[in-house]
């Protein structure tokens, strides 16, 4: 991406005035944006405008675009009826305002005669060097800047900035994964919805995302891309940058993708080759949102492991026999402990219990102190990360828990291998703002967060083929 | 199972008076037992027995097994050191008490010493007729009688009786299946451990909950098998009931198995050759305990369905192609509706709304109510089941999702095809209460409720097979 057109999008991305065209007490979009705006304390003045109203949700409206203040206007959302969009941008356009989110639908999306009016908007965009984002669209967050143009009504929990990326080609879809974003307590970069993408694509949002300096890992709910070459250049780049790229992209099955097809009108595409294309440039693929949260806090919180051999810590016989299975199906290795560290793991841990991977360190064996343990797995060659015993928290009071997990902590966090909590007991809200606030990531659903690990080391891999110089050939030793 | 059988067990299972040998301050095990009897408010009287303490957690203590009261007291749980255990056993028989709970660890999971300990101790009980569940056991909650012999310290949740029965070869594992059956409001009415099971099995456990006439579906975390065909007599039977059985088998993986075998001792097995066993006799099994937890929330309150096929509706184009790609993977059919069913929609959604599996009601379809909706979706011939959207309400307060909801919920009830919520929103525990109290299974965690859907379907499959008569050609039939 060309420095230009890079400042281009970091100003869509950060408007300090918003009118807002069609705002109206009739429906929810603007009590939405004004909402988010408040609920985390966004900067950016909110201009309505309604011929019909003197006020909307409580702000001064301006009885047309032509009363919108000179110079303290540089962004607007449309919210009329599709007909009459171009007029407003027209209008828009005479103000000077060149960046426009397009929450209307009545688009492509609804078939022929919405389609050429998408067209019709979309020349008229690009003749103009209008940047617009939509329509049928829910707009963005942007936490990294503290501005907010995002319409939806479904995102839940405490906003918090971070350095996660994520763009929804799907508006509900990728509410749902920010709110479990936040229910995990990790915060994100640029949150950004594309809706039918007449100008403003995916591919531009990723590759934005890929050059802010501010955003760490992508995520993203993909229905279909628009330009593959374009996708394969932002990846390569992010590789490049280390940032990993890890994509919902829905239509494996046959009815997936018809129903991404007839909903954004994106090409879906030929599943296998989705499937070939992400292996080779290191694309991360999940199957669902619960696994793209995962993936996307196992990224955050962990360094890249040399291999692909864990070591799991627990306190029954039955968890590691479970714990191994899970494993196996995700085609992570738990290898046989060295000689050296069954030895040592024989003084610390009860006389009854036998060293072994995954470790059983018996129901009284932690009261000793897991730090300790942590060590001696840590120090273990033939392992590359440990996922360790540990005790979700339920609240301050707790002081049992916090106590075995101080013990903990700074080994794992000063540890050069990945480190993972196995948190036993039931993981509440206090507990993930916890682990969240020690920077440890906490399995909590055991099949999902091994899965996430599997890309982790998976990814480690692809990069590792990348410091060799064989971007072109990693393919082969992707294969999941 | 005999009547007597059934009879000695259901007595063991319900005492009234239980002494606690070895009951003391100093480990948390009698605290843990009086504990759990306050919370679920169990009848049935300790004794704790201890030559050097007047009380223990604020009941009055006995100097010895001797000064039990004749006649108050038909249970004991033992909890002395190994070596004082078959002593202790003498005198509880002595004063003919002959059910026993034995939590004391140092036994046959020791090593070879402590096999010999174990062989004396059950050829001690097999001559004496006595009950004795453990060693290395963490005892039972019986909540359809209201008893507690239960001395662990990590279930969680409000402890609600219910028809799941659960049996545990894991202790610290079945915790954690019994929290996450009360998170979800799940009511248990049997859950036991069975520890080293030197006489009490899990076979045994199992058969008893078969014939015990409050549960409706068996859950278990096995790590082997102590009688094969005995398990196949009990599956046979629990078929002819419409019981299902629900089973987390660790061992799949070579870890795994190691980690089974070296934990209880019970033969892991031949992980295909329990694979073919489970298809054969309809045993439904899981490969984590959150599935094990949603697949018997499916059991528990969904009818079995005719057939396989899925109707999904939901509020997201982008949603349809993700559940579409989900239960693709589980093996769950989502038709085509047929054309009546597209006629029909069309009268209650928007214009631009493309009636089709899954079903897009559009982000305002379903402002109009989904009971119209849901009711057109049930009389789709195409159609065995529904997942139909729903909106998981916050509070008492969150009025308009209650309304969505109730317009739904008694069409969903009345329905003879099952009906399960896919809950638009994060759910939290009120939620969970409320979907439990309308009787509801709701969808969370889309991969693991898709795969428990194809546990109900695969399980109606199996049970149309033996209506036909065709219980031991089934296995074909019910491959997944």
């Amino acid at each position: 991406m060309e420095q230009a057109a890079y400042e281009r999008l970091r100003r869509f991305f950060s408007p300090r005035g918003v009118a807002v065209v069609g705002a109206s007490a009739k429906n929810q979009w603007f009590g939405n944006l004004a909402g988010y705006g408040r609920r985390y304390g966004a900067t950016g003045q909110f201009f309505p405008v309604n011929p019909r109203a003197a006020e909307v949700a409580g702000i001064r409206a301006l009885p047309s675009i032509e009363h919108l203040p000179e110079g303290d206007v540089d962004f607007a959302v449309v919210m009329v009826k599709s007909d009459a969009v171009l007029a407003s941008v027209e209008k828009l356009l005479h103000k000077g305002i060149r960046n426009i989110l397009l929450i209307s639908s009545g688009f492509a999306e609804t078939g022929a005669e919405g389609e050429v009016k998408q067209e019709r908007l979309k020349r008229f965009c690009r003749e103009n060097d209008i940047l617009l984002m939509g329509p049928n669209c829910l707009g963005f967050m942007n936490f990294s800047d503290r501005v907010n143009v995002f319409a939806g009504g479904s995102v839940e929990g405490e906003l918090r900035p971070g350095s996660i990326g994520l763009v929804g080609q799907s508006g509900a879809s990728s509410e749902i994964i920010a709110s479990k974003l936040m229910k995990k307590s990790l915060g994100i970069s640029l949150y950004t919805t594309t809706g039918n993408e007449a100008v403003i694509t995916s591919e531009d949002c990723m590759d934005y995302l890929v050059h802010d300096s501010r955003t760490r890992v992508i995520t993203g709910f993909m229905e279909g891309f628009r330009n593959i070459g374009r996708m394969k250049e932002i990846a390569r780049e992010a590789a490049l940058r280390q940032i990993p790229i890890i994509l919902l992209k829905v239509g494996r099955s046959e009815r997936g993708m018809h129903a991404a097809r007839s909903h954004t009108g994106a090409l879906a595409g030929n599943d296998a080759v989705t499937d070939a294309f992400f292996r080779q440039y290191g694309i991360v693929r999940v199957e669902s949102i619960e696994e793209l949260v995962e993936t996307a806090s196992v990224f955050t919180h962990c360094p890249l492991p040399r291999g692909g051999r864990l070591g799991i810590c627990t306190l029954s016989g039955g968890l590691c026999g479970l714990y191994a299975d899970l494993c196996s199906r995700c085609g992570i290795e738990v290898p046989r402990l060295s000689e050296r560290t069954v030895t040592a793991l024989k003084t610390v841990l009860p006389d009854f219990a036998q060293p072994d991977n995954p470790l059983d360190v018996t129901g009284s064996g932690f009261l000793q102190g897991m730090g300790e343990i942590l060590k001696i797995l840590l120090d273990d060659e033939n392992l590359d990360m440990i996922a360790t015993l540990s005790f979700a928290p339920a609240g301050d009071g707790d002081t049992l828990m916090h106590r075995f997990n101080e013990g903990l902590f700074p080994v794992a966090r000063s540890a050069d291998k990945p480190v993972v909590a196995l948190s036993f007991r039931e993981v509440t809200d206090y507990a993930r703002r916890y682990y969240e606030k020690n920077g440890i990531y906490f399995i909590e659903h055991p099949q999902d967060s091994f899965k996430a690990l599997s890309h982790l080391i998976h990814y480690a891999k692809f990069q590792r083929g990348l410091a060799d110089g064989r971007f072109e050939q990693t393919g082969a030793s992707y294969a999941r």
